[in-house]
């Protein structure tokens, strides 16, 4: 058995001998933060490469344990949004990382120098147990 | 120096003194796939706990490489979009891997098992290098 399963299992044992759900520490949480950007010149490739720069110097938030800079994909089902420009994601240990995020710097000089260019922004908060 | 660190500056260090931009492998890909879940019953915790129970089984096709299951954080600025149950966030290495996803038994059987629960889907699909 490797260390992490059985880390699991003699967790999980234990909470099951003790019939308490509060025996097991609780799992570790992940914050995920998504943004879609829509562009005011959507046909634009100069402003998208613009932002996308913008964006880059934004992942410097130490804050930001992960992230990911992505244009829509190639698949079209129906129910695929792909009307905005530049996909935004980053993932943070929890609420209060993002809120630093949110006010620090880094990120208020990237809103200042770069928000001219969106008409909108989409933004999808999610914490849930980290795997 | 770490490994991946000299890696990353021979690279580089090549690309300058080629002053060609194709000298450097071209960098890895990462297909970001995001759900949000939207219940016909919003309000019964018990329709998102079975969706969860049916997500928790999606993950296991074996082409996703990163999986995370949450829900709407108490984040509230006016540009959040809170009002899904459930985010379904998930990495594959490219689109070749997502559509195998898409047609695999597991995934056919999520759908058939659980989509009376949910009232639509909003999907986000989104390609860029991994960094």
């Amino acid at each position: 058995m490797k260390d992490q399963s059985r880390r699991k299992f003699v967790k999980s044992s234990l909470g099951a001998s003790l019939g308490l759900g509060l025996s097991a520490p609780a799992a570790k949480e992940l914050f995920v933060h998504h943004v879609y950007f829509y562009l005011k010149n959507p046909d634009s490739a100069a402003d998208k490469a613009k932002l996308i720069e913008g964006l880059n110097k934004l992942a410097k938030v130490p804050t930001i344990k992960f992230v990911h800079i992505g244009e829509p994909a190639a698949t079209t089902r129906s129910v695929i949004e792909r009307s905005y420009a530049v996909s935004w994601l980053c993932f943070f240990n929890n609420l209060m990382e993002e809120e630093i995020y949110q006010t620090h710097p880094i990120h208020l000089k990237f809103v200042e120098d770069y928000s001219a260019l969106w008409e909108k922004v989409v933004v999808y908060d999610s914490t849930g147990p980290k795997r």
